[in-house]
């Protein structure tokens, strides 16, 4: 398995230019943290860092500090590309981020226009969720396969789709927005207005909602409820729910019953080769996997859901990085 | 508009072989009937004819039906290529059905071999959804975009995708079942045993469930029912809503935020050009497109919804026959 490898030693033997190998760099903006990578062309992290985004600064002020961060990252290395992913609206095609929710100021921003000339180096700019789904398809999961769907199960839900070997990302880079299935129309509100969409059902922020409102109604439950409500995650339910509590217990139900739903959904849109389950949920492992499949063979034909493996993300926290890295590389050879 | 023709005369120059403008003859077989259209390279029907499919002769027989009538409508034209729409799962690359439920005996069939063999021409084999679906891209709603989900509303669901120009049919030729995607976990039994798919709230046979349904409960209606309950259409309902019927109206209310919620689930995945309803169902007209529009707008984000056309199809019954053509030419160029 491919696994980052924060010690590694980068091995490459130093000679004359156009023989040496060459390293990719990726980066994965976030709210908060601003993540690195330097990595082989076959996606080997040789080293990586984590600086904050620093968010205040503005769009401007962000860039510059990421490509101060990325000098030092790159020292005297030789550069064959550089990927960013960043979680906002885009085109990827021409590295505009129309908005960016979580980043003050960014609204029609060229990014990569602007991180290319701070670097003296072409940069791809891609959405993150749809990177984190590249990397862990180019080096992760499922490498191994040429059709795969990743959902990303953290305070939202996220998607990303590789269909023959290609990210689809449609042709205004807003496809693959899984967290947006409608898996029940008649169901709860999400954060995007609609109802009954997977991520009001099966994120964090919709498991924090299902206990406090089972709270509200009198439920007793042994689920340890912090005292700022917000930081109520996902694994305190998923240990109560291990520890047999019956409310902790019938809330991973609801998320079962919801994402095998959008998984079936899934495999009978597209007949995939598998099926990646990134974020925090995805480690409360066979408390998830176990309903997922069961209720995912319910809702999809017979065929595909024979051919379909339903797995854990491999890459963690730098599938974001690899992947950027990795369309970075493909956008350089073309 | 390119249309159907039935009396349309062929008008191509008879010359030279190498000169003569070639046809490309369509087939697609139905569990009662099969159609055949003959038509130039860019889907402009020239000849058309629909027999009787005698499902009861088995495979052999029915292909050996089918080559013959197929010889007819070709006379001496000179002929491109043939293809065939099949009703069933299969290879297309191999030209291979491994089941047809609505036809007797069709079991592990070497469709392309067969009829390849009768009429002396390489025959393209594809599924009957997408055959249809690739008619309307190619020469039908669908002609001026790349990005287009078709969706048929018929007894069934059925769906057909096509990507940046070209069908997706997933690795086993499964994809693209999109009257089972999961809208309601909660909801209906569907045909196919799964829980609130599509087709269990919003086909013909959907609307006649819901009719009975609420007949049996007692409730009162204008819906005329015919004796045999079987023959109650979708239009029968439709005209009943049109005439203010509360029952067909709620029945209509459920078909649109089923098909909305799918629509907005499949704009949000595929953040497609075009959406397009073929079928009967889709007959009903406004009384279908508002509700979709509305909820599938409800469903969806801003920027995909901004771009999509939601419309009806332009082949109607042609869409088989057209599509499977189209689809031979495609395999022809390579």
């Amino acid at each position: 398995m491919l696994k980052a490898n924060l010690n590694s030693i980068n091995l490459f033997i130093v000679g004359d230019c156009a023989h040496m190998a060459k390293l990719v760099l990726g980066i994965d903006l976030g709210g908060t943290d601003c993540k690195f990578g330097l990595m082989d062309e076959t996606g080997h992290i040789v080293r990586k860092a984590k600086y904050p985004t620093r968010g205040e600064l503005g769009p401007q002020g962000v860039l510059e500090n990421m490509a101060e961060n990325a000098r030092k990252l790159m020292g005297d290395d030789v550069m064959r590309a550089v990927g960013l992913g960043v979680p906002g609206v885009m085109s990827s095609a021409r590295g505009f981020v129309y908005e960016a929710p979580n980043l003050p100021g960014w609204v029609n921003v060229p990014v990569g226009a602007m991180l290319s000339q701070a670097l003296g180096l072409s940069v791809a700019v891609n959405n993150d969720a749809n990177a984190a789904a590249y990397g862990e398809f180019w080096a992760g999961a499922g490498r191994a396969v040429e059709t795969m769907i990743m959902f990303t199960l953290g305070t939202g839900v996220g998607g990303g789709i590789i269909l023959d070997g290609k990210l689809y990302t449609g042709p205004d880079d807003t496809a693959a927005e899984l967290g947006h299935m409608c898996v029940k129309y008649d169901g709860p509100r999400c954060g995007c207005g609609a109802f009954g969409c997977l991520e009001a059902l099966a994120s964090a922020t919709a498991v924090r909602r299902m206990v406090m409102e089972a709270l509200a109604a009198g439920r007793s439950t042994r689920i340890e409820i912090p005292d700022n409500e917000l930081e109520l995650g996902a694994k305190a339910v998923a240990d109560a729910a291990m520890a047999g509590d019956l409310l902790a217990r019938e809330i991973f139900d609801t998320v079962g019953q919801a994402l095998g739903a959008a998984v079936g959904t899934v495999i009978n849109i597209f007949n995939p080769d598998m099926i990646v389950f990134g974020g925090a949920m995805a480690n409360a492992g066979e408390l998830i996997f176990d309903p997922v499949r069961r209720e995912a063979r319910a809702h999809s034909f017979a065929k595909p859901f024979s051919r379909v493996q339903i797995v854990r993300a491999d890459l963690g926290e730098d599938a974001g990085i690899v992947g950027a890295a990795g369309l970075a590389l493909k956008a350089e050879r073309g």
